[in-house]
């Protein structure tokens, strides 16, 4: 059942690991889903939780381990002789837990973790695994699947189905084979109940599937899988045999990390953090964006070095500096934020390019002319120089053409070059943006003060 | 088969629909997926798509439907008499498309398709989830599953689910009650399939699940279920009855909505839009944020009038008006984006704020201390003025400060009093923190400037 982690239970928990009292303390979490007594693991001091994990089951230690942040996991394994990883620990995993547990050791730890299983089979199951780069198809799949032959009927394949389903936790697909392991269809547990149990295999199979390759980005999987409201999909290799499967809650966890780095780099945050995380972590992956900005500043404060001569003779251009910088930045920042959300739900499609710069030209035409407007009454009520008058207005105009196109472009270009287009958001687009903002503000105010 | 939708197929389809030719637009179309028609059929022209929906069957039309823009979605039924849709559409679907599509006409139509519908248990199992609130466990749910009596043995159980299942699309679990509809536990089809015909269902059945009321909150319900890994989740009402259940492509959705929803705040732009949008919606979502920045500037630029006496002693001050309310707003957006993350993952509880502030000013100090010392050595190494250089030091480390806790705070507050704390994300926070860093650097300056 799922729990709220009390303070008193927390104490309790505590006092006892503190009198090392084994019994009592699995008496407190023995009931617990695995993914709370992660979550207790996290609230306990390092040598408290290592007692914790002394009081496990092999089986629920390993879920815990899996449920842990990837730090945590570190820490925990590098206290641990090999052959526990391996014995205690991996054997008791699923492929691809295991593939991704093991792929967060060193390469000399990994091979003497998998020389140390029992289960052989089991361990070349995630040697395979380990094969594939960690964003594809073939790094999310596991290997336990439930699989039935074309040729079987249905008493046979029960029965087959019964030995497979001992290795597996839960049953939502039946992958049907060929002779040569050749994926040919699916068969629902549906299908299953309402047939006679004579009734062969390839006439109830659904061949009307949808499956991926082992080199399928993983980003495509979970759109594939968001699209067609799939809880599972068989991955084969190049020549269609069947290789693994991947299940949903792997894909949410690609959702949720997509979503999350997306959301990090527009707000100007180099790594994936939490709040509960330490000082100097947090503090390391703000500052690499503050020093950009900060470099953006000391270059703004050129570009104003080198018009001084401006300032000096229209003091009150220095008024509208601020807000000329902040437009252009608050414009980039929608128009970069646009293009990533749209690359990442694959409504943009890199060909229509010159479509997308024509109707974010025509948005920013609008916006520009709206907020230009309402600057040329502002100045007007509050009886401005007509000079920094036509000044603002056009400069904001300028800015916001500019901006917007170069909000646009950038990302466009990054992931033409397969760079994260998301590294375009955020403090590079709002700093590039006041550089420039600033550039356009002044070479107008030039030009104007000339003429009025 | 998932496919890549070419131009070539496209104007072959278009085509035919021009020359009104329903069977070769059916040859065309009848292998695909609803979700692949429903992205053609938004490449179409009005006309075009109700062509090609009077070439569908029910069932695919009713799955093609559910997978449009609800916008699309609209004023496709608009055109359609109650009746239609009832019989041909709404009798087709699931219980909660079939609520979700209902929910989003008016009061009086959808009484009135409702009132039309033939199938009157499925037209009440739609009356009662239209009851619930769409953000709510009981607004995710639908009505179909599968059931068993904890009474039954294997033999009856397996009888009755062919019967049940035939509504189904797909089974994931069995869920088993009392008499009285209690939920008592779940079974596995892994279980049914490795039990002997004889057993009882209450000796088989796993009583160690998790479910959810009818009015859990649907973030809950997406937070529970990632947690514990689960495809599939009950639905009990406030007794224990069960109600309804909620598939994990359901939740996928309220993550996925979440997420875009947070990143298109903080990128400051006010409603759900698509790249492919109309150009005067796009202009819609953009400008209330521009607006607001607008206004922003403008008080900025009443500030600086404000110190415009400091100004024109120390013209030199406006080179790092920039550079100090960037600062301001990239540590604000950084700060309240950390809160955001945090309260949506349930990482930060309301009720550690003085914690929270408390390392969030730690955090603050080093990088604002980091940043004044190298702007310090930057206007040595430049030989500005001594007051200016102090002046930009001092401002910096008070304006980062500022910032940080101030971009904190908002969110929690807005978040205790209900409202989505994402609202204090994007530009409204480095609206503020321009004002309020470029007001702490002319006061600091003015202090500064009579000492040195």
């Amino acid at each position: 059942m799922q729990v709220e982690i009390s303070r008193d239970f927390l104490d309790q928990l505590k006092e006892n690991i503190e009198r090392e009292d084994k019994d009592a303390v699995y008496q407190l979490i023995s009931e617990m889903h695995s993914a709370d007594i992660a979550e207790i693991y996290q609230m306990l001091e390092a040598d408290e939780g290592r007692f914790l994990f002394t009081v496990l089951d092999n089986e629920t230690a390993a879920d815990v381990l899996i449920e842990l942040d990837i730090d945590e996991r570190k820490r925990v394994l590098k206290n641990l002789p090999s052959e526990m990883i391996a014995r205690q620990l991996i054997d008791y995993m699923d492929t691809d837990d295991a593939a991704d547990v093991l792929g967060e050791l060193s390469a000399d730890r990994k091979d003497e973790v998998l020389s140390r299983m029992e289960d052989v089979e089991h361990a070349g199951d995630i040697v395979d695994l380990l094969s594939y780069d960690e964003d594809t198809a073939g790094g999310l799949m596991a290997k336990e699947l439930i699989k039935v032959n074309e040729n079987w009927n249905v008493v046979t394949s029960i029965r087959e189905m019964r030995k497979q389903a001992e290795e597996v936790d839960e049953v939502y697909f039946v992958y049907v084979v060929d002779d040569a392991n050749l994926l040919k269809g699916l068969l629902s547990m549906k299908k299953l109940l309402l047939s006679s149990r004579n009734s062969f295999i390839r006439d109830l199979l659904n061949t009307d599937f949808i499956s991926v390759r082992t080199d399928t980005p993983s980003e495509e999987v979970s759109n594939i899988m968001h699209k067609y409201d799939l809880v599972a999909l068989p991955v084969v290799d190049h020549i269609g045999r069947l290789a693994g499967r991947i299940t949903i809650d792997d894909v949410v966890d690609v959702i949720r990390e997509e979503a999350e780095k997306d959301y990090q780099l527009i707000a100007g945050i180099t790594e994936d953090i939490e709040p509960t995380d330490k000082v100097w972590i947090l503090t390391r992956a703000r500052l690499p964006w503050l020093l950009i900005g900060l470099t953006g500043g000391i270059l703004v404060s050129q570009v104003i070095g080198v018009f001084e001569a401006d300032l000096g003779v229209y003091p009150e251009m220095a008024f509208f500096m601020p807000l000329i910088a902040a437009s252009a930045g608050n414009v980039g920042v929608q128009s970069s934020s646009i293009v990533v959300q749209g690359l990442a739900n694959q409504t943009i499609k890199i060909s229509d390019t010159f479509k997308r710069l024509l109707k974010e030209f025509s948005v920013a035409l609008l916006n520009g002319l709206t907020l230009a407007l309402i600057m040329l009454t502002y100045n007007i009520l509050v009886k401005s120089s007509l000079a920094l008058t036509m000044t603002v207005s056009a400069a904001l105009l300028s800015v916001i053409l500019f901006a917007s196109l170069f909000g646009t472009v950038v990302p466009l270009v990054l992931d033409k070059f397969k760079i994260d287009p998301a590294l375009a958001t955020g403090p590079f687009i709002t700093t590039s943006n006041d550089l420039m903002g600033l550039m356009i503000y002044f070479s107008i105010g030039r030009i104007l003060y000339g003429i009025f």
